[in-house]
């Protein structure tokens, strides 16, 4: 893998920016506001100018990537939905009629979707990537989801195509039938959570259909119990379309770009990249917390605070674009506003 | 006042809708998405469109009116900040340096600064309103913070203000030091909620000013205590920003625009409004809650869920334009998204 090899030791922001730190933090309290008085924004300032080495901050290019797969967990009856809605959803994506092309038009992101291993082949068009791994992983309740020559294929086709794309900024989202039981596992391996907290409805299971699900979901923890390592983990219950994501964002934040992680199964991608690289946090912003169960206990568990908590369970990249305004605000009033200084404002009595 | 008196009983969303509701409610649950998985984007997507009464929406000349005024009660030392700041305030919203212009600025709205009562003559500008009805109200710790008269005059006024303003959207901020004492105990004396839970630090209160504060305003509260009434509670403790702000509230609702509410001190206006006219309640986006103690309090006595929570404290009608972009997605989803049917992806197994 060697977009992936090298880059990883040198994410960490904290290497002697301490100096820099402090002329940004100070560049916010002068602003014309009580102290802290934005919130997370002015976390998010600082975040943005530590990744941009500037305390001038811009973005530019923004692009969208929404990494589709198929998962052979779904024969299990895990989802409401039937596994040809990820080929009918990602034509719907081509087509421009899906929720994350609304709102990828709205902010301007170039939208590109990549299958990664739906379980039919689909026709060629110029914002599909055809990077198939396979027609979807194996069924994870009874073998490992992937080889692990295939989950190395795949963080390695997510390092490239993010390679490949322009801008600082790197939204990442998904589409996959099943793939909120992928992200549950991963959660309950890599943090030890019961089965029982990290699954929820998904797309809408019913109260029995849930407890199957987490019947179903239970015995492959218990197969792949053995497994607490990132890669590991990956190749045994994760899917192509988090795999992929993986290899996207430890490459893009090599290349500090700033990251918007979406929805439960793209958090659990982020989860598995700070497993690799810890620092690749540095790079992220976590966009939202969902109404699936699960997603805030693993926020929570990765220490970090989302940006909205709207109750959105659609993945996609959805919630990551419907934050992405907030980021630009951020970097809006740390380059605009005006300080105490140059407005003639009084500071604290 | 004429402007206010006839159309408050017409506020109502609810006479006769019932039939649009339900078209509504089948067209957002037609989106190629699981039911509900929008989260609160899909109440707002409802609301508009009952407030538009289309099921197509659209957003034009978006307004930021932001209402400044004095309080007599900053004499008591409540504020972190002298009282001068609301004046140097203005001047850096009307240069355009404050956090409330740069966000603004990103989201195409048009600025209007209100004099309300400002305890300065401002000098004229083009984006400034100068309406004083007073150099600042009176001190509500010893007497009341204005007249009848004042605050019908100030309503009148607000109501003036928004009909003058061309669009469907008016986001209403403030600035006015020792506002947040004014907002607590309109809160303290409309729902019998203690002056404790009710107020708070404020810009910047440490432990000691905050115990102060609590105590001058619970002198108030008990002065006032007999006012439950929302008119009275306004003129006994209210502010000439507020007044304004419940007017244009008001006036506004009844031409069916779109009222995006903003900090502490807006929602203080706003709950004065609902008890004014309850249904005025169906035309507001409670668009955040803030840090400030007893502003969750109040939504939630309000039955209001806000869109954002990312520890704003700064008024202004920052918050408002922060969450400006969630309520465009809401419209755009809804306008634009493909049904199941249209985009030809199945529904629920």
């Amino acid at each position: 893998m060697p977009l992936l090899s090298t880059p990883v030791p040198a994410l960490s922001l904290t290497d002697a920016d301490n100096h820099f730190v402090a002329k940004l933090r100070q560049k916010i309290d002068q602003k014309t506001k009580p102290l802290g008085a934005l919130g997370q924004l002015e976390d998010l300032a600082l975040q943005v100018a530590r990744i941009q080495r500037n305390d001038v901050v811009s973005f530019h290019k923004p692009q969208m990537l929404v990494f589709a797969a198929d998962h052979g967990i779904a024969e299990e009856g895990v989802s409401a939905f039937p596994q040809a809605v990820t080929q009918q959803m990602v034509a719907n994506m081509l087509a421009g009629g899906a929720a994350v092309n609304v709102f990828a038009r709205q902010h301007g992101f170039a939208m590109t979707v990549v299958d990664a291993g739906v379980a039919a082949e689909l026709p060629a068009h110029p914002q599909l990537l055809r990077c198939k791994i396979a027609l979807g992983t194996r069924n994870c309740v009874w073998t490992t989801a992937m080889t692990a020559a295939q989950a190395s294929a795949a963080l390695e086709t997510g390092a490239h195509i993010a390679d490949a794309l322009p801008g600082n900024v790197l939204a990442l989202g998904e589409m996959g039938i099943a793939n909120t039981s992928s992200a549950a596992l991963i959660f309950a391996l890599l943090c030890g959570v019961p089965i029982a907290d990290a699954a929820g409805r998904g797309t809408g299971l019913n109260d029995a259909q849930l407890e199957a699900k987490i019947k179903k979901l239970e015995r492959a923890r218990i197969r792949h119990a053995a497994c607490t390592e990132p890669l590991d983990v990956l190749a045994a219950v994760g899917g192509f379309e988090i795999a992929m994501m993986v290899g996207a964002m430890l490459h893009a934040a090599s290349q500090r770009r700033l990251l918007l992680i979406d929805g439960f199964i793209a958090s659990a991608a982020a989860l598995l990249a700070t497993r690799i690289a810890p620092h690749a946090k540095d790079y992220m912003v976590f966009c939202h917390v969902g109404s699936e169960h699960g997603h805030r206990l693993m926020l929570h568990d990765m220490g970090v605070t989302p940006l909205l908590d709207i109750g959105l369970r659609l993945g996609e990249g959805t919630g990551a674009l419907l934050a992405w305004p907030l980021v630009q605000s951020a970097g809006k009033f740390l380059n605009e506003m005006a300080s105490f200084d140059s407005a003639g404002v009084s500071g604290k009595s």
